[in-house]
Formats: structure tokens, sequence, C-alpha cells
């Protein structure tokens, strides 16, 4: 087992493990220059590069997880969907109409991004820590496909969601079975962990959530529940949806950096906590960096916790910054603090 | 008096009032006509103009209320910046350092905008229902002037609000002072309630909003208390912020979509809630309309409620579905929805 393992599983570890969403990314000046000579999207289906990408943040820091370098588009092109990275994803042809969910294809496991199964092998051969593997919520996919990209408010799917409800049911059930072929597969090549993320679960009130996501995210995570891997969740933007988010089946919920762990924890019924520091504190100094930091380190005291950003690291962190963080954090004697703080 | 100012006072009213966040603008023809012919700043800059967009809404459909057509940024140009509309605010030289706030004027009431009063008479002469007056809060007018513009994450603001906090608060309290003078000669102006727009305080987390945020909302709304006009704030994606709000002196607060009315008015210690419609609806249907509005009186009935979507209107709006929502909220008898559910 490992620190980041036993975390997961819910043991209040007596050091809270770190790792960082997307810490292999454009932060990293040796990420940058092998994004001159390949695209995204040869990053990411060269087994070899994804490997290598996955593996840049692990070299540099002494992090306590590495999480495999794809993107949550990954799964889609099978499906039958074109998607292009500018930098952000773009569809050529959004879904718009009940016909175009129709002719959407839920492609056989071996039909969907072979080169991740290789790439997690490669990984796994050479990573001293435990590997997560993740993808997309089902309704965070179905926002950009039907947005076809980011946007701002995603009217296009805000309004498909109340227009069309059951051909949007339609996409999410396609997706939901797409995400759990692809996470199995993921497991069976040998990542230790997944996290689901919904990036976008934050944009819609309660009853839609509990409409269009949680039902979904339910049968991805029930899917799993037999293959002995913690299973880690994040919406951000998610206050209003910790009730619903509490009946998730998972191990670890993430927040983001608007409120406290030690505010937040109480609703989601002993599930470990993983978060949450605001990812622009990285922006500051390392005086700002131990502090802030330290207080997430205090709020996340009452139970499991894993350190994380709220969201993911900013492409203008100074890497050093990044390395101060890991210092603190590992520094930081959860025991010891506990009884200072009289918890 | 009338239903709005009823509302906003406290008063439980028999129907809900209902006004529209961005009401004059560009999902209007007749608006989209009139921006053919001028350019945003000419449209506010010219009272003439700027009481035709007021109004033009106010022609159209039975609303409660008009609120003034101007932008946040109205005030700020005399301070010594530069902003144009692309459509977006855009600032020529974004305040990045603490040598670029001290150059920044606090410019006297008269050289503030004195095109606004003169507009604010010619609504007033005209409008048959109350007028808002309205400025943005100064958290979020700082975070434009620093940013340069809207984004995505506003990282240089986040970075300089931890780097550079005094020249932050210093800031801070230029732009309270103008906005506190702006505030008080739309009121003298004939400006018949007040509303302060947070947009970006949800975007920071509880401690950043309390040390950033609160201290000069309140300044505000304290500088108008014996002006005998009902305070508004809104704070977008603020659920983690409601504890700091409750103690902000105005009378209304108003409420996004994602959480429902009743559960949000427990935390705002028996001010007036104003929302809280997701736009999106508005794209939907006239049944999904009615059916969603209905959702949202229900859930407004614990208390005083002016209705109003969770936040602006979309431009993609169809006017005929407002004129629908209009005359939902105003066929809804709150008394009668109050007895069949036993409240």
């Amino acid at each position: 087992m490992s620190l980041f393992l036993d975390a997961a599983w819910g043991k209040n570890t007596e050091r809270a493990p770190i790792w960082i969403m997307r810490q292999a990314g454009r932060y990293l000046p040796e990420y940058r220059a092998l994004k001159e000579k390949y695209s995204f999207w040869e990053l990411c289906r060269t087994p070899e590069l994804a490997r290598l990408v996955t593996l840049q943040p692990i070299e540099r820091f002494p992090l306590d997880a590495a999480i495999l370098f794809q993107d949550i588009m990954t799964p889609l092109p099978p499906m039958g969907v074109d998607i292009d990275f500018r930098p952000g994803p773009v569809f050529e042809n959004p879904i718009r109409s009940a016909a175009m969910v129709d002719t959407l294809r839920v492609p056989e496991t071996g039909e969907i991004a072979p080169y991740v199964p290789e790439a997690i092998k490669l990984i796994r051969a050479d990573s001293p820590v435990p590997l997560i593997g993740f993808g997309g919520a089902p309704l965070t996919l179905a926002t950009y496909m039907i947005q076809g990209g980011g946007s701002k408010d995603y009217e296009e799917f805000r309004q498909f969601l109340r227009l069309e409800p059951q051909a949007a049911h339609k996409l999410l059930d396609k997706l939901t079975e797409v995400s759990i072929r692809y996470l199995k597969m993921q497991i069976e090549a040998g990542a230790q962990a997944i996290q689901l993320f919904d990036s976008w679960a934050g944009l819609h009130d309660t009853k839609t959530y509990a409409e269009f996501a949680l039902p979904y995210n339910k049968r991805v995570f029930e899917a799993l529940a037999d293959l002995d891997i913690p299973r880690l969740y994040i919406a951000v933007n998610a206050l209003h949806l910790y009730k619903e988010i509490e009946t998730l089946p998972c191990e670890v919920v993430s927040i983001d950096w608007r409120a406290p762990i030690d505010v937040v924890r109480p609703q989601l019924g002993g599930k470990t906590v993983q978060g949450n520091l605001d990812p622009a504190v990285l922006l500051a100094s390392k005086e700002i960096i131990t502090r802030e930091a330290e207080r997430v380190l205090r709020s996340g005291l009452g139970g499991a916790h894993i350190f994380n950003l709220g969201h993911g690291i900013m492409k203008q962190t100074n890497p050093e910054h990044l390395a101060h963080l890991v210092e603190t954090v590992q520094a930081f004697d959860r025991r010891r603090a506990r009884e200072s703080l009289g918890c």
C-alpha cells in the first residue's frame, strides 16, 4: 500500500499525501519542450510519450501519486465525433439533435483508445508511486459534445437539456457505457485509482444535477465497485450539490477552494476529502504558499485528507513554487498538529 | 409605493414583483437596432439614448421596475483609466503595481459621469415604474481593473491580491469612495433603489471575501443608509459566502439559480430574496418556462420575494419568452399558493 491509497481508502494518515491536478502539463518547461515537437493528440496517442509526460512531475517532485496523461475527450472519437485541440477541445460537429445522438456509436472496449492501456503498462513499469486513471463524468462530456467546446455559459447545452431531455438522457446513457468500458480497461491495465472529473456539474441547479448527472455517475462508480480501487470524484463549484454527491458510491470527493474542508466535510458522510488550495496561491510567494497550505492542512485534520489544489495548476505557475508546496505538505505532521489544536 | 419597493423593503407581497437583470440589452431587436448606429459608450453617455434603452423593456413588458442602462465601468474613466468595449470591457493599461494604484484619482462627484444624473431625470419623467440605479462592488471593479478585462480564471487578479494585499486595499478604498459618490449622485437624481453587482465575488474563498470584499461593500451600503432607498446586492456563485453576506447592511440579496430560494433564505437573516430562475430556462419552451417559474415562485413563498433571473438574460432569448415569463409571474397568487401548500 501507499500513503495515497491508504488515505483514499479512508485512513486518517499521519501526513497528507499530495498530488496535483494537471501536474503533468504546461507549467513544466520539459512539457512545453515536448509540446513544441508534438501535437496534443500525438502526446496522448503515443504510449511512450504519454508515459514520458505522466512521469515528468514524478521525476521532479516527490509527489505521492501520478495521474495518467490524457484528456477527458480521449474515449470519444470512436463514438463517431471529431475533436481538435486549439488548445481547448473543439468538436467539428456539435451534437444538436436527437437524430445526431442516435448516430453515435458505443464502441467495444478494444476500440476505445487502445494506446491508453499500453501507456498505463509502461508507466506502471517505471512509476515509484501509484497511478491514478481518470475519465470525464457523463454530464461533463455531454456538455462539451453539445456545446461544441469550451464556453462561458454553455447556453447551447443548457437549452438542449431542457428542450430535448429524452435525447440528453440517451446521450448520457451512451457516454456512461463508454466511460465504464474505458475506465475498466484502465484498471485492468494497471491504474490503481480512478478519478471522475465532473468539471461542469456546478453550472446546474441541484434538481438538474439530480436528474442528469447523479444517476449516471452512480452507474459508473457501481460498475467499478468490485475492482478493488478507490474511486475519486470532483465537481467544481458544487457547494449546492454535496447532499447529492454524498450518495455517490465513491471513496474520495475533491472540493474546490471556495469553502474550507472543515465546513464541507460534514456533508460528505465520512468520505475522504481531497483538496483544496486555491491554485492562485501558487502564483504568490513561498511565504504565502506555506501559510495558505498549512491553513488547508489544519482544516483537513478532521478525517482522511489527500492534499491537492482546488482545481488544475495554472500554466503560469513557477515549478519551484510547487516544489515548495510539496515540501510544506510533507513536513506537516498531522498527529502533532491535532494534538496542539486539541482535537 | 410600488410592488417592487414594497417587496424590497421586506413586505411579503401578494404577488412577486418582477424585473430582469440586463432587461435592457441585446436580446431586444430594438436595442440591437440602436447598437448598429451607436457605440456602447455612446449609448451610455448620451442621456437621451440611455433613457431610450432603459425604457425599451418597460414599453414592451409590464415589468415592475426599470434598471438604469449603464455599465459597472461607467464611473471609472475619470479615475484615469481607458476602457473600451469589444464587446466586453478591455482596459488599455491594466493596474499591475502599487505605483499604478497610486496614480489613480478619486474624482469629485461632479466629475463622475455627469450624463448619468441627466439620464436618470429623463427616465423618471417618463417611467411608470420605479427606477433601480446600480454600481459595481469594489472587489468586482478591481477584478476587471487589474486583470484588464474578462477572463476565465482571473489569474492576474488573484495573484495581485496575494502578492500586493496593501496595494489591493488601497485600490479598493479608492473604488469604494468613487462608488459612494457615484451611487449617492444617482439617488439624488432620482434612482429609487440601488443594486450593487459583485459579479466575481464567488471566485474567492470565504476568507478572501471577508478581507477584500465585505468591509468595502459594508462601507458603500452604510453610506447610503440614510437616503431612504432599498439596497440590493448580488454575488454570483456565492453559496460559501452567505454567512458573510448576511451581515451586509442591505435589504435585498439576489441569488443565482444553483440552489433553491427556500434553501438559501434561512442564511439571509430576514432580508428580501431576489431571483432565481436559471436564465437558460428562457431558451426552452413556454411550457417549461411556466413550470420552472412556478417552481421558483413556490420556493420563494417563505418571505419577501422579488422575481428575477439568477443572472443576466441571455442574448439568444426570444423576447416572447420573457413576455410569457412576466405573465406567469404576475398571474401567480402567492397567498392562494401558500394556502394550498399549507404554509
